[in-house]
């Protein structure tokens, strides 16, 4: 049937994964898993996805893409599927921590121009990170700034924007959600 | 009659505590003020704590415990009586300070395992502090992940669920405020 | 006809400014931008300033003032008058900057005693920078408490008070917005 694209916003263990996987455990299609973090070096990283993994259905199908968003997308996605894409503003960073500029610019680009057509039920989780005192740093304020336009470029194709705060869902855009409260 | 469990958030000076204070006013019980902070050697948190006061009425009762917060909601809670918490992410805070693990984790559970039952009216204030840039400093991205999923377990056996934004209450969860505007 | 006032609140580039000048455009009014930021010599603000700067139409009048707001303010409103007043946190940062107490003071009180009677429409675009981890800097705590002291101040007087995020905006006080999704 269309194509439903949802933005999932929410500030640190604000719930906004559980909400993600529970809409898309609630649409009934195959899901795709399209997480934008690595295990790698990271201990602290590690047991944060290890507790992500531990709460996902079994028959989920995984992808792990921490730069070629936009190709692990037009692969993933498709009629009566469901992606989840965990989180926005992980990528982003890895990206920003990359370092090269022109990586950077072509990735965010083709996401744009992939958005309007992505078929089936895509989910897109991002951290809100910009409603706190402007950083200091310069690359956290050039982080802000692309993390800022990135939520509103997604928000603008999405059918459905909310935002959670304390494990309940805002509704930023689209129809109220039924049955989220209380879980 | 029945309980009616409150949780406020919002950001540094959002309204969070006068809202908290009317609704207490608005239910006609006897209120317990439960303050979580203690004046101390600081002298921005005695002014803190001196507003607070000169803006509650004389006829509340206080109780300051900066710890043992489910002993003392135990202690202070009944039918017909309403008690104000403020506020739980300082309580978070103390525990953390404290830099006892075992006791964090028992007053968590202690709280937790509180919740469904707590009669009265209870309101809980806390500070909305996770939708700004992830803190580098280690400590601080504890706390918000254990503040992040405080709010959520009280969220969940809360009533009535409100975000303050320049003195104003988005609902989050539970009925609209009315007469609540314009004050 | 009866004055409109609006307070725009918003997170680093949430689409507040853009949803600003679209309620400004919507009126119909001959519309003044009153501007607190001044180019100076940051590069970064004058990148940020340009841009505002193009997306304006080219009839609106400008008035760059970073300390005075309230005589700019007196100035510039009248009946069938738009002003548009970005930013409100600029300008508090630009008078904690001068670091003159009694300057600051006076200014906010006669803000404060100027929004009741403010004639036409008046639109305030604030930062949201208060829902982040509480600023180890003194002088940022400060500034956070002057802000949401100072938004409080303005929605109270407002007839309408927005939070934008991801470019969409949610409704804290006043009628639902009709027509500003997706765009």
């Amino acid at each position: 049937m269309t194509a439903e694209r949802i933005l999932i916003l929410g500030g640190v263990r604000s719930g906004k994964s559980r909400l993600a996987e529970r809409l898309a455990r609630g649409r009934g299609w195959p899901v795709t898993y399209l997480a934008t973090a690595t295990p790698g070096e990271d201990a602290e990283m590690r047991a944060r996805i290890a507790v992500h993994r531990g709460r996902r259905p079994a028959d989920w199908a995984l992808i792990e893409e921490p730069l070629y968003l936009a190709s692990a997308l037009r692969a993933a996605t498709g009629p009566e599927c469901c992606v989840l894409v965990e989180c926005l503003t992980l990528w982003l960073a890895n990206l920003l921590w990359a370092g090269d500029e022109r990586l950077l610019e072509r990735e965010l680009a083709e996401l744009r121009a992939l958005l309007p057509d992505l078929p089936g039920q895509v989910i897109f989780v991002g951290n809100e990170t910009n409603q706190g005192i402007i950083p200091v740093d310069a690359l956290a304020r050039r982080y802000c700034d692309l993390a800022g336009e990135l939520h509103q470029d997604i928000a603008r194709h999405c059918q459905r924007a909310l935002l959670c705060v304390a494990g309940l869902p805002l509704v930023l855009k689209g129809p109220p959600l039924a049955g989220m409260e209380g879980e």
